[in-house]
């Protein structure tokens, strides 16, 4: 019941189905609970879940350097892999500014994001926090901590989802899809 | 049962509604109902609804020239104006381009739109089309129709909605959202 999701009637479910087989797939299961939690760390370059020291994106030569796209959570990297469309690199930042939950610049580390802005010749940064407050707090600073350094910087396009009307927007919505509307021709 | 959204039990309740009130409301409702045809039109400029030549967006001076914004219809116009942020003007095209329902360019009347351009000294043309199919294939015909004439032509944020996750975003959204990121430094 301590695991997310697991009310009391599943986690009963849950102890029947162990009850109910075999003693070498309880084994299997309490031994990769602890492979998990000791074999997987983070990517000591980009911040992302890894089981060597550094991840398969960045040992990986065909997406080296000129880009890094900027995300608060492994699982964000995980849509963004799964567009297929991405091919750069990634800093992961384990989180958002968040005043409320005591989460200060201080936590996200950007310094060694700046660092690897020189170390690898990184052309763009596209950060890709969150649409909601944290996120865009977070966006802001990112960038005013990045300025400095001169690379490119962009944000992902926020706005109207694919597929849906302009009537239906909400206001919020509507109103950051025009501010941040895109100049399409020169 | 003719009207929208209007099943055989609502319109048995509506029949019943009328019958159990004075006659004048009934007068009073068909009367509104013929007022509402005969009254309300087209602005000839923009083609906003409007019970005058000109609607009263094109009237105000307060909004004059500089800023188009294109929207499909009329209730994508209420949507931004619902916004408050909004000061330019409104180009309504009636409808999308779609070949299924046999809607082509020349059902547009983009040469309007052209005329316009000059005519009221504008700056700058919004395109707020839908984010879906039709709506981007009309935002691709404008874009091309429009760049002769050398306005600053540009596109409403799409992407991830406000409050919204990358985490949870679509997959279509996502690849969008990466294809429309906006650059925040020069």
């Amino acid at each position: 019941m301590k695991l997310p999701g697991v009310g009391r009637r599943s986690a009963e479910r849950m102890v029947f189905w162990i009850l109910n087989n075999p003693k070498d797939q309880a084994q299997a299961m309490a031994e990769g609970i602890v492979r998990l939690k000791e074999g997987l760390g983070f990517c000591k370059n980009c911040n992302n879940l890894s089981e060597t020291e550094t991840c398969s994106i960045c040992r990986n030569p065909g997406r080296a350097g000129e880009m890094i796209c900027v995300v608060e959570n492994p699982k964000d990297l995980l849509a963004i892999e799964r567009t297929g469309t991405y091919k750069g690199r990634y800093h992961v930042l384990l989180g958002a500014l968040s005043p409320a939950e005591g989460r200060g610049p201080e936590d996200l580390k950007i310094h060694h994001l700046v660092n690897r802005i020189k170390a690898e010749n990184v052309r763009e940064v596209v950060i890709a926090t969150d649409a909601d407050t944290e996120g865009e707090m977070t966006a802001l600073h990112i960038i005013n901590e990045l300025k400095p350094t001169g690379v490119r910087i962009s944000r992902i396009g926020l706005g109207i989802p694919v597929g849906s009307s302009v009537e239906y927007a909400d206001l919020s919505t509507l109103t950051l899809s025009l501010a941040s509307r895109r100049q399409v021709t020169e």
